[in-house]
């Protein structure tokens, strides 16, 4: 799990690096359309990063919650069928 | 499940007839900016189905893949989190 | 423009039958994944319609308007924005 | 325009603060459901500031390279139309 945060980590601070890098083409008066192309490569990164955290979410929050049985095992797993609605939005 | 079954069948159907309904549209010649309007809605009548479904296989399959433990609950939510990839790429 | 017309009908025809070929599976009580295989396949095909169309639009309907100058070109642009909004929220 | 510039870098600035909150809540072993909400809230903002640029790109470049004509407004043209088909697909 700590390997998994390391990583988890690394590719948000490489996003934040992506996001101070389109101030910087903003302010430079870059051309839009490589600001544009910039910020697809950042929300990918971004859904990426969702998508790694989800799939963790479902190995062990929802796991767990299924293996102990009872109600937390529902509320769990309605919870992920949100986020999951979310991030398809999004 | 029948009636989610049920409730599918009557959403697909419905998309179907938006899908023909957009063909109408293009013979006619419909302004490109209605099409496109139509085109949106379909899509997210699509999506809404999708996760719909996606939420019926984590509440059965998942769920009882996860009950009765083994290699099959990993392989069941790996699948599941590829699904997830997919419909948030698409 | 009229090969484009044909190009697009074939499209959402070939998106009609891929429906319909999803409520088979839900008939046939196919495998939930599977469904949502297609489901993602018919998502990417609407929305390659979609980006057809809209090509189109920028093409003629703007560009024309653009020529003829006006406050015409203002409400194409701003129809043209919407209709992008529309599409990358759905 | 100077205006549009201080808004899209006051966005830009925003969303870098979201990214390093996430990276905070990662650290601070947040629940992955909150992780993935302010995800989403990160990505549409994101998206927001695509859409402003596109809009202005449209309003300004494209319309300004028809409005002289020649080969440059298809180039333009084509060059807006794979951006938008990047940031539906991202």
């Amino acid at each position: 799990m700590q390997a998994d945060t390391e990583a988890v980590l690394a590719r948000l601070r490489r996003i934040e690096g992506q996001v101070r890098g389109l101030q910087r083409m903003v302010e430079e008066d870059a051309y839009c359309i490589d600001v544009l192309t910039q910020i697809s490569a950042a929300s990918r990164a971004l859904q990426a990063v969702a998508l790694q955290l989800l799939d963790a979410h479902l190995e062990h929050c929802v796991r767990n919650a299924i293996d102990h049985g009872g109600p937390e095992a529902d509320a769990k797993i309605a919870e992920a069928s949100a986020a999951i609605a979310r991030l398809v939005k999004s």
